[in-house]
């Protein structure tokens, strides 16, 4: 899988990744694995701080190459003129440029929107920001537990009696490189046709916004604010989790329909002839009740019999998965939802892509590079000499 | 904003939408938004079924509305020979074709993938589905719950001492329709440079799997599975929510230098002398007592009061807001993260447009539409009669 050629649908455009920590890796790594040329722009010394964090095994963070597979590493110190000249050099034949620095530091760099606009108008900028780069919170920290509390997501989370919950991932981070992976491309589509780059930004709290949706939609139409109900749905009884003899179990019959094949799999269809559960609404109003008699009938057997069961009944259904059973799965293990990449070091799993292209699918081109692993193959390729690089490296630019 | 020329970066792109319900609509809204000019095919007199859902007013699903902006609307009985036949017609001219069926629905119509490939090798077929089309749990039903279990995300999230928790908005649905967006537009990309369509599909659930991030990486380089943690980080303290007089603020010093800062701000740096809490390490040995002390300063203002006070002082911080305190937030109006739609029944408020774009930005070019409110001026432009058109509407195809 190393060094192949890329064929997957964004091969041949190149793109120039100033961005560090999670939320610009993530949306270069999706670049990348759809078959961009990513060059990873790293300070010469140190590079992106997540290559020290987490677990590290054989000298290789594995939370690093969570984020930084398919991409080539360039260091350059862009505090320096030199390195500044160099980064316009790659710009001038780069189809993409992606930062998340915080608003403002690559203006100080020069490279204000105007400056990027004129000198390379071909060129796709792609920025992420905390709170974007407008706007009265421009210039405040941002973090992804700020985002999830801000955006009113963390307040729609949790159980009904306790406090607002994140979510554990930096979904506010994640959410936000799919937003701006999809941005970039838009840009690139209307490029190929019209010649133009563009602009694109987007922020942590705008793309976990956009996903309120029904909660977002009923608060509108209400001016109610929705209750956290943990994991009872609000408005349909039964769906839920359920506690089978070894474990929990998650049913979601959706409608009437999946409600009589969910009673009919328990050889309870009486039930609907109970008046407290004859309907919905009623349901709702007696849960506790219709609680106590399903978990009374579910505990007497195990999660992987009522996914069978309630599977071959056509009730939408699965077992609460802990990363073990999920890596695990056969249909996870089908979809290669887990990937191993071949580093000098030792293979290191990694996710796999969520995204299949029959055509032009995503591949494994690149490993992790190590901290400026390409940077003489890319700057001899600008025309840069040997004796000019090894004196750019003595002197820290490099 | 009605009915004005698009301006977006995918402008001139055509997409034909099967979808309906959530994860299909939200990904082709997503293209309308940007430009795509995008053909919504109902059930003549049923529709997509979420117009029946959710609060109504004047007649119309606020619910409905949310996901289904910047669309045109044709009825379509994809049962009936002339149907289909129609379908045929406008894929012809199509850019794109998208569907959220279960696996085998769209083959049954005569379109399988092989012949859509052969007949129409210029478009991008893009495919939503709860486990994808392939692989051992292909025609098990899914919804975002089971996707949410079965995928680990459940898992990761809840309080230390509570069960796995959902995340209250349907975020595999939503994350799924983002993958797709971001698919179809490589796959256009693609396209624009080698006339080639492809076929571009996702999961509700490998979606989520790509966003588990470090907490994969961490379970792939330890073999043992992550703690749930609530609100509290697993490798940093303090960090996480705070009772302040009037409520709770989220505060996120995510290294010792910002811890130093946030306790400079609480006029205690005196504990970073006090041995329990001299590290990180001895932090989060130490995390309750701490918390203690934390909670028993900060209680003694208020939010706003600390969130300016903090902020001031370089230390990411925020108010866990509801839906009424997100959208009335300056910094989400000033990037017009609520939108109003103008319909004939009147204004609709909607999330915004979280991808900005300099030169092609997302636009509102249509409101909401009626169920088949454009199926007249579409089938002319395909070269239908009126009175040809009366005649399929009077026997039901549209």
């Amino acid at each position: 899988m190393t060094d192949s050629q890329p064929y997957g649908s964004l091969a041949g455009i190149r793109v120039i990744d100033l961005t560090r920590v999670i939320s610009g890796p993530f949306c270069t790594q999706i670049l990348g694995d759809h078959g961009a040329d990513v060059i990873k722009v790293e300070s010469p010394g140190k590079g992106d701080v997540v290559r020290g964090q987490g677990n590290m095994i054989n000298g290789e963070s594995w939370y690093f190459a969570q984020f930084n597979r398919n991409k080539r590493s360039l260091t350059l110190n862009l505090r320096s003129d030199e390195g500044r000249e160099i980064l316009h050099r790659l710009l001038a034949e780069a189809d993409v440029l992606v930062e998340n620095f915080r608003p403002g530091v690559l203006a100080r760099m020069g490279l204000d929107d105007d400056t990027l606009r004129e000198r390379y108008p071909q060129l796709v900028v792609g920025r992420i920001n905390g709170f974007g780069s407008t706007g009265p919170y421009r210039d405040r920290p941002a973090y992804d537990f700020i985002a999830q509390a801000m955006s009113g997501f963390m307040g729609v989370n949790g159980p009904a009696d306790g406090e607002p919950m994140r979510a554990a991932p930096p979904i506010s981070d994640m959410v936000a490189s799919q937003n701006l992976a999809f941005g970039i491309c838009a840009a690139l589509v209307r490029r190929e046709r019209t010649g133009q780059g563009d602009i694109v930004e987007t922020a942590l709290t705008n793309g976990l916004i956009a996903m309120l949706g029904y909660l977002a939609a009923e608060f509108f139409a209400t001016d109610r604010l929705p209750a956290r109900t943990g994991n009872d749905h609000p408005m349909l009884y039964p769906y839920g989790l359920f506690k089978a003899s070894d474990g929990e179990v998650a049913i979601a019959p959706s409608n009437d329909t999946m409600v009589e094949r969910f009673l009919g799999a328990l050889d309870r269809l009486d039930l609907l002839d109970d008046a407290r559960f004859a309907d919905n609404a009623r349901r709702m109003a007696n849960r506790d009740a219709l609680r106590e008699i399903l978990n009374g009938i579910i505990e007497t057997r195990r999660v992987d019999d009522w996914i069978e069961h309630l599977n071959r009944a056509g009730v939408p259904c699965g077992r609460v998965h802990d990363l073990r059973e999920t890596f695990a799965d056969p249909q996870v293990r089908a979809h290669e939802m887990r990937l191993e990449l071949e580093q000098a070091s030792g293979k290191i799993p990694v996710t796999g892509f969520p995204v299949k292209l029959r055509e032009a699918p995503a591949t494994l081109c690149h490993p992790v590079p190590r901290l400026g692993e390409h940077t003489r193959q890319l700057l001899g390729e600008l025309g840069l000499a040997e004796r000019e690089l090894d004196d750019l490296a003595a002197r820290g630019v490099i």
